[in-house]
């Protein structure tokens, strides 16, 4: 048995998930999975339909993205994840998407306002909307770019990857990720359902104005920190 | 057996409605049920998919909110059930989702207005949208504060909560209760369906009128009170 | 057997349809198929949820509205159908939802604008919209009115109920009807499309214009009258 | 066997899919699957419910419309697939929907602009939106001239139908194509996600630009022509 079949099978699990959350069209998406201790990742193959899948299929690629074991093509985003997860330690699993309310979203290059709890559950401020590359970066190494304009945007906006596990990539689509591949499949899916709620919200009430910190506050700390207290632990 | 049997059957099968009836999104949301003569519920652990559920998982919560029996930790939302269940002795079930249309009105802030027969077959006045609470309760015991902040908003609109069985916390969500938590889970998806419809009617007139009072009536007393003749009985 | 076995069948796979088809939450719509020659009718029995319904459930009714057979309280709409089949020789399936689309656009009290070759394929003119009853209807025999009210909108407009087999009544939900339970049952998913295509038309493009004559007349006369040529026969 | 027995499989399998993708209610679609050695296509007969077909009830048409091997009369369409046939050396399968979005947007009289890499990944251009015909031409050789009305509306644009694999009829609704039935059946599927999304977006952003040609171009070229890296080859 290889020594990434863990990472395998979670790669492919976490890519079934897809489109049983409804979240991708034929192969619009894909899900990576890391193992930190062996320095690499498992993501789809790329352009292979979801039923044809299984954990065999799955590549696994290196940090620099150069492809260690698998007969097939990798996913066409894959520089893009191998970027990430080179520069970001804490994560184990990144997830791609065009699911259809957070890609109209990232089609508007808007950022999602913060309008409730549901999404103050899962992170305290608007989701960020990376803007479009310049023409040359989009020219040259587009993938491995598309990982840097992720990178910056958080940067240039001082959040945490730890803390907001999402964002919009400007004219494209989301990406998500996590400490592993199935919370951020997880984050996806919040993603597109926080994306319906605040398309739907400014059209019931256009001058809608945003959650006021004392609620972001109380709602992101019940699920998350020292004193959270959701779930079973 | 244990004698709160019945009420973990109950939870258990109104909380696996959620999922079937397309009202919540993961664990997003919860179900109790209460026994009056023993004085306590039946609530959703927290945090627990739906998959793993049983009605043993249920835990058994008194008016209070202590924990009676059960060995996980029961919903982050309980002690918003028990002040509903020890102020409002005709309840014996309460539901909390995060449905995607009721959700976005209560982002929005606004109650929804009575614009068709299907919302008046269910209640005679727009759906209450208590206004977000002031931040010393939030910052306090803000799960007890969320169920007066609802019993505070039907008080000061007149409303009776055995009339009025739903209402949407304003920037949060919806809660709906009624006289067994299977009554709870069907007014969710009552108000789920009218959210969605009543959004539709502005779209598609802005300008759209409320119903008139004597449609009001007949509608409403079609289904309750003693002149109704609506289902079997 | 009872000799309104057929109509039973009929009703009751007519009825098993609308939730197949997502055209009612609960038990939200009702269905009836008519003999003729027996001078009757079968219905959805009141408030009965579509799991339980059998073929022996249907209630046999009289186009006066009197039960003739059948130990359940007949749908709380019976009249509205009895009324249609009186006046209405050449219709033998009657259907009432408070399918999603169509209902918003009744609560808006707006006709439905012909916009495509979806709605000419079935019917030539907008999808009217009765206005809502004066109060003394309302207060009066209210479903026996509704009846009237959909028979007289039709009259106003010059339009044959064998043209057009379907309707919005202001302020509460769609009817369709046709010369089978099956073709009626067909008219209401038709409607919902239609209603959601229009209501999509709008918000793409606000100052759109109806279709012009001579599409709408190539479109309607493919599919019906004797140059038709859809379909086999 | 019959030896149009591919082209039958083919046609049938392709038609089966389009109710599993969503994208036809009732019979309200039809594909069609080209043998170019043989100079005739498979099409779906007119009228039939998809659970009623079967390769067998596939109907063989040549290029100029005239019915060659079947029972059944074909699909009311088909002069359109047989004029696209003629003039397209290249496409070998054809498929007309009504699915909701793009028969929207086909409604509004507008062409489905470029907002994102969705739609990038898989046309370079605006979705085009043929204007509906003269009425001479309605009254003539209607499906005739909706075959002549979108090669006409492509050339008018200077499009090329293997770089423009879909286009929207006025007021009536779209049709695809492609190198296989099964490909065309994928571009209505992505024609429908684009539609809605490009719908969302202008909701979200009324005044939201066109991608940027430098994106489009590198999506585009992602999948397309000789330096694409997506997929397995």
């Amino acid at each position: 048995m290889s020594k990434y079949q863990r990472i395998k099978q979670e790669a492919f699990e976490a890519n079934m998930q897809l489109p049983k959350l409804g979240l991708v069209l034929f192969t619009f998406g894909n899900v990576s999975s890391a193992d930190r201790s062996l320095g690499v990742f498992a993501i789809k193959p790329s352009g292979v339909p979801y039923k044809d899948l299984s954990p065999e299929a799955m590549v696994i690629v290196d940090f620099e993205g150069h492809t260690i074991e698998g007969d097939l093509r990798p996913s066409s985003d894959t520089l893009t994840h191998a970027v990430l997860y080179k520069n970001w330690v804490n994560v184990n699993g990144i997830v791609h998407t065009h699911s259809t309310y957070a890609t109209a979203w990232a089609q508007s290059q808007r950022d999602i306002p913060i309008y409730g709890t549901t999404h103050a559950d899962h992170l305290t401020v608007d989701i960020p909307c990376a803007s479009p590359m310049d023409d040359e970066m989009i020219q040259g190494d587009y993938e491995h770019q598309t990982g840097h304009q992720i990178i910056n945007c958080l940067a240039a906006r001082n959040l945490s990857y730890t803390d907001t596990e999402m964002i919009l990539v400007g004219n494209h689509a989301p990406f998500t990720w996590g400490k592993t591949a199935e919370k951020a499949v997880y984050n996806s899916a919040v993603l597109e359902s926080v994306a319906q709620m605040a398309y739907l919200t400014e059209q019931i009430r256009p001058d809608v104005q945003r959650l006021k910190s004392s609620l972001i506050k109380k709602h992101y700390e019940r699920k998350h920190g020292p004193l959270s207290y959701y779930g079973q632990s």
